[in-house]
């Protein structure tokens, strides 16, 4: 762990260094700004409190985190996450629904922190690829459906599929016909930009690198259209509803009251913001450091993240962490150091003292809008069929994120993928492959008799556990000695070849002396061949060699060559 | 499964059979009348509901379970389980103590039947042997802490150390000389005629045999000698708490009333009671089978059980398992099929009906001591040091066990126990073991370059990655090849050989091709070798054998021939 990695790219930053991250600061600034207020309206937070949370904590990670341009601000799934736990807390306790956002990304830096310093980072590792990309597409969906309400001029609330999809069609009556106009029509000229826009200004001659940067600036333009039309047209007057008056100016710098019945309410829900949020995190970070050979350290970016989120909590913000479109256009535009980011900051900052009279006529349909076709990127579903093909358990693990997400919330969606996944891989393990094996002839390889040519022996019983012995399968492992000892009746040696056994706990251990013990007794004997060393440094602490009727080789081969010929053996492990 | 186990036994029954059956279901009986009503005092029930759980669960498991010498009735954990959840959902819901009870085994009942239809006997496997035994022991603490108050002949209650230890210290004053004097006679009595009556048998000239059987009817003695001195000097009105009046006869059959506010209450301590019950049964079936050559199916003992628990249920019983010490001494006297136990069932049903009135006069006290000697036996905290000197995961969960069990209950311990095991297992397979290998001179057989003389090559790196490739694992995987590769800058290929990796799941796929691009970019090749037959199978449904730019070896030693060689490759896998 490095304390202060921005000593890094700080020590040999340059005008051209400057240069890029200037450029990458202004387009990611630009984009910045509607992203922020409508991930405030998401959270469920006044639209000035988006603008805050993307300024210190931007400096924050600059200073802390370890990928170079990681992006972090107020992100969808978290906003969502946000929203969910703060007003179930807010109807529990009471509390104000701002301060419980404060408090709440108070805790998620306090947790981020901790997991850094105890360098929790592979926690991360828990949460499979099948059910974090299952997740957010789960996510994605609620999360749109969640803000079509602002783009019919309904009210609406809900937490799961159902829950949302009864109340927009108990309110869809009232349906407001200048509020879907609105509505409808930055939902398709940001569509329209997402997927033609770029491909339309490279055939007008735009380079690739500006096609993809004005394309960026889609919602930019969404919002200034949708703000002239509102004014124009005194869409207020119509029920359209608006962002109205939002403060200028920057917030001052305090942390939130501990009230500490609501941090009982809060405190698993930032847990779990600050897992998600890291996961998300890290994710993006060492994609894009991949693409440049960047390292992106996971128990330092939990303290770079932590601070940014203490950044937030400290400045009136609510959860943030490092955004995957953010993140891909800061890459993009071509910012080379953290440096952009806090140039960025400086831009979003300059926005929330003077841009904010401009917002008054911004309609909130506009805002759901850019969120809805955000994140309906972020919705996979074509993994679904790819990750069933490839393995039933992967499958499986991402159809029950997805379903349980919809169906049940995003908290209950991860806890039960990460179970879910968990229980499919130990159930696995539970029933192993095994493989009773032979040589390859000409070669001193051993290989599954029922898928290779091999050469076997009848009295010898080579049999290959392909997984650790331990807990779960240890009650397996005699029931497989056993049914070989009854088909075999010529059977003298058993040979349990140990190359993917990468661990004998204590349970396996006594199930091996059990079977050695009944071997014995059969007059059969028990060995092992490939017995690795930490697991032979294990048994050697243990009763069973000294137990063991029969040897432990170093090689398959030599057990088969040594117990066909009846010599003695030797007593070797790795 | 087998619908009707008993078919087996029933077909081939004659006299010889019958006359060592009898025999055993004698001693047996004897040593059961008392440990039923001790262990209905320990679950809170009236003692005539111990024989009423004595006697139709025996008959049920004799026809459905697959054990020939199980013994299946109230055992000690379960009942100590038992009080604690029905004093928990009695406080909760104010229903009577008994139904509850009796509810509480149909529950069990229908959980362990419809674990038994699914074929859920894996989940047994979970239990590791430390958390089993850390819990057992454990409870075998509580339990005895339990029963001092009725030796002391004070109040006294608590479900953890602390709760017993204080409640017992807070009423020690109040201890009645009497109820001491009996209590302590039978302690000392018991704990002598354990340890000492069948040496000493023996060496008068008896056979060991009759010796061990002999030993057993301590016991009965104990509880005849202290019911005369009861009843001779009119113990009970020097304040010494006595059995009472005990209904004679036998239970009506009935179900119990369907109070689904407590089935509320009740069912997850039921889940509980069902799967330790169950584990502690068919870890004693499995190793009585196993001397006697006789296989227990994991899926039918659940069918087993579950109509052991339905027959106590409808039996006015509570909870019942298979018990070691009973199975032990059944097997002991040499029971030969479940007619041992339909005979038992006789037995205690004669005694319910015609013993009870001479029950009368028994102390308390002498119930408790009986419980106290039989429970400390199942204490083994020398485990304690055997299991951490062998693995300090194994050390670690069983010690959690202990100390959770202990300071707060048994269910949160063996929740823990279960948890903890699991954790530090996948916590291990994220960080797992890698080894550099090299050939041993003279074989075709690759291993550790720390820990043996091996050959190498400076252009080739052979990895040997020892655990299967899944998520937890995938970004570590990446660390370690990265690293590698930054070490050697001479490094022309990385040959990961896959002997132990028995499932690469799709996190680690997406690792694997991100690894595969870089080292591409880096001029560097990917091989690997000894994939297994499952493994590759997999693989051969993913994009990972196409973008591969090296290629995939039968073995790690044609692989390292081939590579050194500058030579083609062959495309196989097993």
């Amino acid at each position: 762990m490095q304390w202060f990695p921005a000593a890094q790219w700080l020590r040999g930053y340059n005008r051209s260094l400057f240069t890029a991250d200037f450029i990458a600061a202004i387009i990611v600034t630009i984009m910045l700004i509607p992203q922020s207020l409508a991930y405030a309206m998401l959270a469920g937070v006044p639209p000035e409190v988006g603008l805050y949370a993307s300024v210190l904590p931007l400096v924050a990670y600059a200073l802390f985190g370890t990928s170079r341009t990681l992006s972090v601000g107020p992100v969808a799934v978290v906003s969502l996450m946000t929203a969910s736990a703060v007003s179930d807390a807010v109807a529990v306790t009471g509390a104000d629904y701002h301060q419980a956002a404060i408090l709440l990304a108070l805790l998620s830096a306090a947790m981020l922190i901790g997991m850094g310093l105890l360098r929790f980072g592979f926690l991360a590792n828990f949460l499979s690829h099948p059910v974090v990309s299952g997740f957010i597409s789960a996510s994605g969906i609620i999360i749109a459906l969640s803000q079509l309400k602002h783009v019919l001029g309904i009210s609406a609330h809900g937490e799961t599929l159902i829950e949302l999809g009864e109340s927009l069609l108990a309110h869809v009556a009232q349906t407001n016909g200048y509020t879907l106009g609105v509505g409808v029509f930055a939902l398709l000229f940001l569509a329209w930009c997402r997927t033609y826009l770029g491909v339309s200004l490279v055939r007008m001659g735009c380079s690739k690198d500006l096609a993809s940067t004005l394309t960026k600036t889609a919602p930019v333009i969404s919002i200034a259209a949708t703000i002239a039309l509102a004014y124009g047209f005194d869409l207020a007057d119509r029920g359209v509803a608006i962002v109205g008056a939002v403060p200028s100016g920057l917030p001052s710098l305090g942390l939130p009251a501990f009230d500490w019945r609501l941090i009982e309410q809060l405190w698993p829900s930032a847990l779990l913001i600050s897992i998600i949020g890291y996961v998300e995190s890290i994710s993006v970070g060492r994609t894009l450091g991949a693409k440049r050979r960047q390292r992106v350290h996971s128990d330092q970016e939990l303290i770079g993240l932590g601070s940014a989120n203490l950044a937030s909590a400290l400045s009136s913000g609510f959860p943030v962490t490092g955004g995957f479109s953010r993140s891909v256009v800061n890459f993009d535009a071509g910012a080379q150091t953290p440096a952009a980011s806090i140039m960025t900051a400086l831009g979003i900052a300059l926005a929330a003292m003077f841009l904010t009279p401009v917002l008054f006529y911004l309609p909130k349909a506009t805002l759901a809008a850019t969120i809805i076709v955000a994140v309906m990127s972020l919705v996979d579903l074509g993994l679904l069929k790819r990750a069933w093909s490839y393995s039933k358990s992967d499958g499986l693990a991402l159809a029950g994120t997805i379903v349980i997400t919809l169906l049940a919330g995003v908290e209950a969606g991860v806890v039960t993928g990460v179970a879910l996944s968990i229980f499919l891989h130990l159930y696995h393990t539970s029933k192993p492959h095994v493989a009773i094996v032979g040589e390859v002839p000409g070669t001193q390889h051993f290989r599954n008799v029922n898928r290779h040519k091999v050469i076997t022996a009848p009295t010898i019983c080579s049999i290959r556990i392909d997984e650790s012995l331990y807990f779960p399968n240890a009650a397996y492992l005699e029931d497989v000695v056993y049914a070989q000892v009854a088909k075999n009746p010529e059977l003298k040696h058993v040979v349990l070849m140990c190359s993917a056994v990468n661990v004998i706990d204590l349970s396996a251990l006594e199930a091996l002396e059990m079977i050695n013990e009944r071997l014995t007794e059969l007059g059969i004997g028990l060995h092992l061949s490939e017995v690795k060393g930490p697991v032979m440094d294990a048994l050697e602490r243990s009763h069973l060699l000294h137990a063991l009727n029969g040897h432990v080789y170093l090689s398959q081969h030599e057990a088969f060559t040594q117990l066909q010929s009846g010599a003695g053996a030797s007593r070797l492990g790795d």
